[in-house]
């Protein structure tokens, strides 16, 4: 029985066990959301989920984040799940096509805060939860993935397992939260046709229906203990191909599936991600400035091109899909971060000239490579003649190619320091990195 | 679009409109849910519910049927929504194979204390209600229901139009509430394998998901707009086989869904209901008592006995599936109601050795019937050699056998009149066969 398998990786899942880089990458994974959530919780949709939970009321147990106020614990895992979203520069993992985060984290935070847990508990909850909603999701991925987003359906299992974790929940109620966690699991895209903010609710309910199933099984209420295997299950009801034995391979063993995240540096649609590296590395290695650039070649894959081929984009939102437009931007700009992409810029003379000069070649050698790598080779030409050129196979923050920490400390600066205060988001960082020594994460907001 | 023909349709739902047939039966429907509400919330299912809901605290909105505490509406649609289901005497519609009053119900309640709406008011969202949800379950039956638990997933859009109409959303805002609910619908067959609880949170979160969906497209979430046909949306991604046109057939021209529901008013398994109803009228017209009755033989289709044909219950739940012990109970106590399955019953001499005489036949022509009507034919001979016999085809409840007000009255001073006490129960029912004539519904509870 895989649930019984899972509630036991669940309940013997602890921190003394945990390699230092295990610890590592979960407090890496932590600080990172926690950035994503602060900048998306001044988005419209985070504003809106702000009001509906508010308009509810509930006991001061656990974080609103973008405001900070209290709320239940159900409801501040749905506002801060619904923020986490929003701004599209939360983890991700390649395999399972899950923003893990998302999903997790919102639960695993506001469980901890209203029992008063650790760091160390804290961090016990996140490896628990995202190794349970990767592996279903690698079980599932890809042909869950065409109607499903994975990110809520798998997530929410995730959130469950983080949320039992916290509440101390036995081996059976692990199982009975788990098979609820399943028989709640939801999310179509559908929504991608409209670009809807039903994309932003999904890991919203991902983390508070995972939670419900958690404090529902302390209460005794069951759930079906064949949710991922059983005849009438969640593999069968929504994934034509899957394989099982991805939930439970290796399971308990380090590496753990937080380790295989990837983190997001540059604000904009992943596939533009390999093509501002090798152009931020080469203009700062050979001092590059945009007036000396006379053309740039971007070598690449075809869904690369098929999606990020736009010299003309006419919104900020539809700037972060241009190839042209970021490696412009990682030239005038030094940097593709979320305060990058403004209306400014957007306009800007410098850069839709260098944008111009940008030619994009499908490269068949380097698109052979996809998606196991996602390769590109920028070649800048100056007006001197002089000729440069690198190549990537991984975007940073792959685990193939780490992102320093110093690199996720001043994302999280960029993304929290505006809506928390440089002062608190500086503090904040502070006690993340050190999560393992925090008595009481209720303490932290 | 369909979700913007619903969306018109719920719009447009107006009290002044209504026949007074649809009335009579939305009146009838919510007096019938309020019964297994009351009575299923002091199971312990529902209690577990209650606690974590109590747990989370909530502004006072809406009432907690099972204690009469109010709390947040959304937690309100949640609980009430669990009690709803748990005795199975909850009203039921055929062709859907919808509980749909234990989904929408919930939602439209809460929503309706929330808004201090008028039982006008409320009666329109529940028409609403059930006709967005029966609809759209007729669209996808029976290819969805493999999987799927109609009474959650479609449960889900009933309860959001509901709670749109009684918000007063706009069109757009009511597709958006459609495009999130159906994102948010679930609900898994795989805990019939465990009898697991999982069945009455099912319609818990149909209510809940149902009411934040409005609750958020009111903020200006938005959703998508071709939930329901959409390419990746609800009845591709649940039903290998559906009908769209039956979403928008006559859509908004009378007879409405709410007219197509069907009662129970025995507490036992519907297969046995239509012997029983059959036995019940002999035993009244011949004035039959347990020592008269020398033999009786039940002639009914297969699926009833395939469920049913158990002359050996040993608990009062496996009772409820007993043909041979309910018609004898239906003999002895005249009645097969809640609180006739007791251990006293199932132990009982009299009935055990009633239960001996009683002989299950397979007929042919009745089960070639079946599922169109759900005949049987029952004969008894008393110890003086008089024999009698009778047949049926619909069961008492069904609309072409429809129940009298006084039963489903009788059924509901059954269920409520113990939590609520008697007179609370006697004057509540006065109230709902007055509903249009309440101000505030608030004021019911």
């Amino acid at each position: 029985m895989l649930s019984a398998q899972l509630a036991d990786f669940i309940g013997q899942c602890c921190f003394d066990n945990f390699p230092e880089t295990t610890v590592h990458m979960a407090k890496l994974a932590f600080l990172d959301w926690l950035g994503s959530a602060a900048a998306g919780g001044g988005q419209p949709p985070a504003c809106m989920a702000l009001a509906v939970v508010r308009g509810q009321g509930g006991s001061s147990q656990a974080s609103l984040l973008a405001c900070g106020e209290k709320t239940s614990c159900l409801h501040a895992a749905l506002a801060n799940g619904i923020a986490s979203h929003i701004i599209e520069l939360d983890d991700v993992h390649r395999a399972s096509i899950i923003h893990a985060g998302a999903a997790v984290m919102p639960a695993a935070l506001a469980v901890a805060e209203m029992t008063g847990a650790s760091g160390r508990q804290l961090l016990e909850a996140i490896v628990a939860g995202y190794e349970v909603a990767i592996r279903i999701g690698e079980a599932v991925t890809p042909s869950h993935y065409y109607f499903w987003h994975t990110t809520g359906t798998c997530g929410t299992f995730g959130a469950a397992a983080a949320a039992g974790k916290l509440l101390g929940l036995d081996k059976e109620q692990l199982v009975w939260a788990l098979g609820n966690a399943g028989t709640q699991a939801a999310g179509l895209w559908e929504f991608i046709a409209d670009g809807a903010m039903s994309k932003h609710l999904h890991p919203g309910k991902a983390a508070q229906n995972g939670v419900l199933a958690a404090l529902l099984a302390k209460e005794g209420f069951t759930g079906a203990t064949r949710i991922l295997e059983g005849e009438r299950g969640f593999c069968r009801a929504t994934a034509p191909r899957f394989d099982l034995d991805k939930i439970t391979a290796g399971l308990g063993k380090p590496p753990f599936k937080v380790e295989e995240n990837s983190f997001k540096i540059h604000a904009s649609c992943r596939h533009t991600h390999p093509a501002v590296d090798v152009t931020l590395a080469l203009a700062a290695r050979h001092k590059l400035k945009p007036a000396d650039i006379a053309a740039i070649t971007v070598r690449t894959y075809r869904t690369a091109l098929d999606i990020t081929a736009n010299h003309h984009p006419k919104t900020v939102y539809a700037a972060k899909f241009s190839l042209p437009f970021c490696v412009a931007l990682a030239l005038k700009a030094g940097s593709c971060a979320l305060g990058d992409f403004n209306p400014e810029n957007l306009g800007d003379g410098e850069i839709r000239e260098l944008m111009s000069r940008v030619a994009l070649v499908l490269d068949d050698a380097l698109d052979a490579l996809h998606p196991a790598r996602w390769p590109a080779v920028v070649e800048i030409k100056t007006v001197s003649g002089d000729t440069c050129r690198e190549r990537t196979d991984f975007p940073r923050g792959d685990p193939e190619n780490p992102v320093t920490v110093g690199e996720l400390v001043a994302k999280f600066h960029a993304l929290a320091g505006g809506p928390w205060g440089e002062g608190r988001a500086r503090a904040l960082a502070e006690a993340v990195l050190n999560l393992e020594r925090v008595e009481n994460v209720a303490t932290l907001f």
